[in-house]
This record gives C-alpha cells, sequence and structure tokens, in this order.
C-alpha cells in the first residue's frame, strides 16, 4: 500500500498531547480529522514521538497507508490551510512501503527551553520554563554528563507498570542561546516524563541546590521519590527523529 | 502624593486589551485588582500606551500615587508572583510626585513581527503574523520612509469622531532578525490601529502586490478604503517609551 511520511511541527500549549483521546482535543485527532475529510476516506497514522499535554514539536514525523496513491502536496496544503500556524506540515513526502515514522526512527532528539532572566520575559511564556536565575551551565553539563550511555532510569521516569525503564542515551548537554539555556538530549526512546525528569534534576544543580556528584547515586537508587520531580510541559519540544 | 512608575512587560494573546473595560479580561483589570489587595485600597493606575487585544507589551510604563508611602520592591513581587508569566512587572521604583506615565512621554516605539518563512512557525504563532515569503525588504523599506514626518494619517486609522488623525512619526524601519522581519517605528503618539495599518501596507509591497512609490498617494487620499487593513495584533509589540 502507498505510504506516506509527514514532518510535522506544532505548539502544543492547546492540546492535551499528541495521541488521539476520545473527548479531548489532541494533535493527532485534529490531524486525523482534516486527513480523513481531505482525503475522504479514515486514515490511520502512526507517530514517532507521543508528545504529552502542552509538549511542543518542531520535527515530529508522522506515517500513514492509504488503498490507492494521494498527493502528498495537497495534503500539505489541506492541513495547513485548516490548522496553521498551531499545527504545521514542514514536508510531506511519499516513503517506502514499509515506512513506520514509529519502528523506522533510529533516535529521537528534545530540547528544553529554560528562561533564568531575573523576572520572566512574557514572551517566552509558551515555549520556556522560568527559573530563578543565573543558573550555573557548567555544573548543569556535569550532571548531565552522567545521564549518558545505558542506564535504569526508574528514579527519572514515570513508572509503567511491567514495562522496562532502561534506555540508552546518546548525547545530553545543555548551553545558552538567545537569552535562555537550553538542553538537548537524544536517546534511542524515551520513557515517559525522562526528559523533564532530567531537566528538574539538571535545574537543581544549576540553582546550587544539588552537587553534580549526586546525581548518580539519584540514578541508582532506582526510586522516583529520589528525583526532583518534572519539570513543566511548555519548555519542552521534539526537535527532531532521525531515521 | 508619593507617586510610583511600574516598567510592565505582558504577553496580550489572553486578554482583550490593556484598558480596563468591565465585564471583560484586561491587564489594567487584573494590575488593579492585584495593587488594590497588595496596597489595601483603590488604585487608578495611568499608562503610556493604551494596546488593543491580543497585541503584547515589553516596555510598558505606568505610574500612580497613593496616600502613603509604599516600599516598590514589595508591589513588584506581589504582582509578579500573581501574575507572572504573563504579566511581569519589570521594574517598579518612586517617581516625581508629577509623574504621569501618559503626559510625561516624549515618545512611544513599537515592534511588529512577521515571520514569512516558506510555512508558519508555530513556536511564532503567538508574536508574529506569517505571511507567504520571501518578503522584499528593502522595497518595505521604501514604503516606510514615506510614513516618516508629519503627515494626517486618516488613511492609516481607525476613524474616532472629531480627533486629529494628523501624527509626527520619527523613525520606521525594517530589518531580518533571528529568522523574522521586524518593523519598528517611533512616534509621539499613535492614532487607533496606525501601527498595524502601516504594517499592513508595507508587508503588500514586501509581496509586490504594490509599489513602495504608491504610498504618498495613499496617504494624500486621507481614506482609509485607500490603505490595505490592519495586520493581526498578535504581531505587534509596545516596546519602549522614551521620557
Amino acid at each position: 500500500m502507498p505510504t506516506y511520511r509527514i514532518d510535522l511541527a506544532y505548539d502544543g500549549s492547546a492540546f492535551r498531547g499528541y495521541a488521539a483521546n476520545p473527548g479531548v482535543r489532541t494533535v493527532q485527532g485534529e490531524l486525523e480529522e482534516v486527513l480523513a475529510a481531505v482525503l475522504q476516506q479514515e486514515v490511520s497514522t502512526v507517530v514517532a514521538g507521543r508528545t504529552d499535554a502542552g509538549v511542543h514539536a518542531r520535527g515530529q514525523v508522522v506515517s500513514f497507508s492509504v488503498e490507492v496513491a494521494i498527493d502528498p502536496a495537497r495534503v500539505q496544503r489541506a492541513v495547513n490551510k485548516r490548522l496553521a500556524p498551531e499545527v504545521v506540515v514542514t514536508a510531506a513526502t511519499e516513503a517506502a512501503d514499509d515506512f513506520s515514522a514509529r519502528f523506522a526512527a533510529r533516535s529521537r532528539t528534545y530540547r528544553y527551553f529554560v528562561d533564568d532572566a531575573g523576572v520572566p520575559d512574557p514572551a517566552r511564556r509558551w515555549r520556556a520554563w522560568h527559573v530563578p536565575g543565573p543558573l550555573d551551565v557548567d555544573a548543569m553539563n556535569q550532571a548531565a554528563a552522567h545521564f549518558i550511555g545505558e542506564h535504569d532510569f526508574a528514579s527519572l521516569c514515570r513508572a509503567a507498570e511491567g514495562k522496562t525503564t532502561i534506555r540508552m542515551v546518546n548525547t545530553a548537554a545543555w548551553w545558552r542561546e538567545n537569552g535562555a539555556v537550553v538542553f538537548e538530549v537524544n536517546a534511542a526512546a524515551f520513557c515517559h516524563q525522562m526528559v523533564r525528569s532530567l531537566v528538574a534534576l539538571c535545574v537543581e544543580v544549576g540553582r546550587g541546590r544539588l552537587g553534580a556528584e549526586e546525581v548518580p547515586a539519584i540514578i541508582d537508587a532506582r526510586d522516583r521519590n529520589a528525583a526532583r520531580g518534572a519539570a513543566p510541559p511548555s519548555g519542552l519540544a521534539l526537535w527532531s527523529v532521525e531515521y
């Protein structure tokens, strides 16, 4: 069956997450409604990263198959006409017949934006978390270095009964850019609330409330109570998916 | 009476404008409610620029007088605790007894942000207007040059019965910055919807639908129907007030 890939950016502020969920407004729900109207058939999409309520995406990837070939450019125009600028198809292309946005993905990259100015900047309210600063970015990088490699992240994930919390983190780093403090982390996959939990822990280090050298013991505890909760969703964006 | 100056930034997305208006949510309404609670008295504020619904501010200025001296730092903390990051007091200071944020202002500076990327960027949806691009910024600057000086801006203002539409524009310029096209305009005062009308006209020039050399005749017509409407409020911010 002809299979298509949609590259998607969205502002998650007014969505109850990506995944379709009856009775609430979700990105998948809005997208599949438009696809059904344009293609005159029900369409089941597969997604690379199921983002939580309030989380944004710059480089989300979605795939779907249909019985008869379609014009992907027409799909892009139709979705953008109805949903932009809240949800935007940045590219729509034909893919290999067996392409799955979820299973073909080698890794996911997330970014998290922190505003550590003396007072919050209202212009960043939809896309960053304000914390009292200035943050010590060097210390935050020392903390983040402990995430890299294969670990059981049970301390830093919302538990899911019977599922492994072992993940392999490829890269994790903080830097300053355009007045914000930015975190980028790449892994094949993440467990639930993992990025926001990593961020909350690093911010505690950046504020001097926790030493970077205490991070390995927090990971080793495999106990969510040993961590520092989860940073708010507004600062998080699924930045890119690697195939 | 002791008089105070508050420097204010806000995201106007969820407000029906700055000016208090019974029954709707406004910046002034929220601010005066917090001031009354903190200072245990009704407070009447004066503002430098009455922004419209959906318009933002980076450097709004508000003044108010009270019977007995207060601690402005306490006011700043109290307002930010209740309203940040949507409304943020960036500074609160004692001012001269006769200071008026409105009447002491020499000029106002506004900025307008346009996103002219091939597809809209959802990250800019709260703070920029997306138009099909790329825009010709040189042509937009040629158009804007015609605004500078004293003119009757009746074509480029929403009419207000019996009020002059003559204004003196000091500077008006466009440039590219961080992937957006930015307009900055400075004048002692603006009439209603004037900045957004200037922007809409320049964008028509930037899209090649109107020649910059046609702008003087549009101004001279003193007829709102000769112009090109008003750009949406989300792209506009009161950037600074000069005293």
